[in-house]
């Protein structure tokens, strides 16, 4: 089973838990599962766009797309095998479905359990880890904007929400899975972020008992803050208003923030700024907490294609895995020397 | 790999290829894999019905249907893994797909090739034993019925052939793959059938090089006849007029002919009449063929649900498995003694 529990890990295993969902989530998994560590990540459950949307809408199975990113992460199968799971069917009726996310409904339907279907995508996917859902009720993500209310995280996704987000919640109200609340309870390391923060890591927190189970944790909570802003919810935000919002959802404070303190080219900057997307400033930091800037971003994003001009990848800005991954590291070597 | 090569296979395991692709193959499949033997099936590449042919008209795919099944049959996975490969879709846009076959068209999208996606699935389902496409070429079955040309597998399943099929062919006419070609050459046993006469196994012997290969095998040729008659392409057939039909698209004569004299309860056989299929009667066997007959019925023929009424397998004529393995197990063993 790849899908060992905390307790089964060897000792002296530093127990490192990643909350989120995203693409942000994606990376920092895939840096750390090259570290000898008790890795697990705690996985939004509220998605209803895409391939996961249609799922959900014509199976009725839980959203399965955040949880198969994660899973794919962590995975030790070959490149082929990774390729599988990210393929998307482009014709017919089934296009515009991920193939990972076809195997874990499947599996969820062939094993009557989501839960199940998780462990069993992860004995497919020889995972380095875990990947735990926050919640296994069937929830949907809503916004209160002003005197509006917006049901579906891919609704909220594409509402603005700058200054009159008045509230967040799940509907139906969603328990926290058991499973999640006992990993935080003996996890060394709380990872939140980075990724879309009304999308990816906040949905986490909103399932009851899983903000006072992080709060209550004797690991160290860190922040990692995103690179961009989203102009629909985040507009001239700082690491300081990015580390205020995630704490009021968590209703205490995280130990340790970490943002990146690079400038990315012009060209890519421009690309995003059309968008109305602007790079999060670092002038305001949070106060008391440990601040830890570095140069965070991806050299993929300086890469061009062979014919010079730059590759899709090259236009985004992007974490780099490995940087992450050897931060969290030190974080969590440095408090091992402290107990 | 699963998929090991004939040439790795361990010293004196005898090489036996089972010839099909539908239910009779899978039987014959699951049956032999028990037994330390080096097994091959080499699968008809025609199906146009069902998920298999939405796959090939929507996304341009060789079909998986028939590939899938046998791998299902050869896989030393768990129950689940091949209940998870068997699981049909029942809502929305997907349905009626099966999850294997979206496995094997993924496979080959992401792999650009049908070859390579039936290897990394055979690594998947760990396989006990090779699964080799008939032929690489994307084909149709074509029939002339009269003075009519029916297109495709399953147009031509739901025809009336009886006495006026002309002709059978694949189109655009295909050269038998190679692997198969290769696997024939160093056979001991290769077995034709049991399975639906057009759709399973003559197609197989279509692919330009195949016939040629078997007749000049050094192995021992075993057709394993029919249970019962298809009222629209064999009515009334004996157990020589099924082995005459087989031998002609062979060209050339088997050596062993496998057949039930069991009559299975009256009951099951009424089910079939209403139909219009009969029980294949025995009362006339192939001159100079040696011919070997025995109860081959599946005893969960006669088994009932828990509330006493047939479930849906217990009306169904089916081979036993078991059975067949022993008998041919005995036919190629015999075989060792004589050599």
């Amino acid at each position: 089973m790849a899908s060992t529990t905390a307790k089964a890990s060897p000792k002296g295993r530093k127990k490192i838990i990643v909350i989120g969902g995203g693409t942000g989530t994606f990376t920092v998994l895939t840096g750390l599962k090259k570290y000898p560590v008790d890795l697990t990540a705690i996985v939004a459950m509220s998605d209803s766009g895409g391939s996961t949307g249609m799922l959900r809408d014509e199976l009725g199975v839980l959203p399965p797309g955040d949880v198969v990113r994660c899973l794919i992460a962590l995975s030790r199968q070959d490149v082929l095998m990774r390729a599988l799971m990210e393929y998307r069917f482009e014709g017919g009726k089934l296009k515009g479905h991920r193939f990972g996310n076809l195997l874990l409904s499947a599996l969820e339907k062939t094993t009557g359990s989501f839960d199940t279907a998780v462990e069993k995508a992860s004995d497919i996917l020889r995972t380095n880890g875990r990947v735990i859902p926050s919640t296994l009720n069937n929830v949907h993500l809503m916004a209160k904007v002003g005197s509006r209310t917006i049901r579906g995280e891919e609704k909220i996704q594409n509402s603005i929400l700058n200054g009159s987000l008045k509230r967040l919640w799940l509907e139906p109200s969603a328990r926290a899975n058991k499973k999640a609340i006992d990993a935080i309870k003996e996890a060394d390391l709380i990872v939140l972020g980075p990724g879309n923060l009304y999308a990816s890591i906040v949905p986490n927190l909103l399932a009851s008992g899983m903000s006072e189970a992080i709060r209550k944790s004797k690991a160290t909570k860190v922040f990692i803050c995103n690179l961009m802003t989203k102009i629909e919810h985040t507009e001239g935000w700082s690491v300081a208003d990015y580390t205020a919002a995630i704490e009021r959802y968590l209703g205490g404070p995280v130990d340790i923030v970490v943002y990146n303190n690079k400038t990315p080219d012009e060209s890519i900057l421009k690309k995003y700024a059309r968008e109305g997307d602007t790079l999060t400033p670092w002038d305001e930091l949070p106060e008391g907490r440990e601040s830890f800037g570095a140069n965070l971003m991806s050299r993929h994003s300086h890469v061009t294609n062979k014919i010079g001009t730059p590759s899709r990848e090259s236009s985004l800005v992007r974490h780099d895995a490995g940087k992450l991954a050897s931060i969290l590291m030190r974080i969590v070597e440095t408090k091992k020397k402290r107990t």
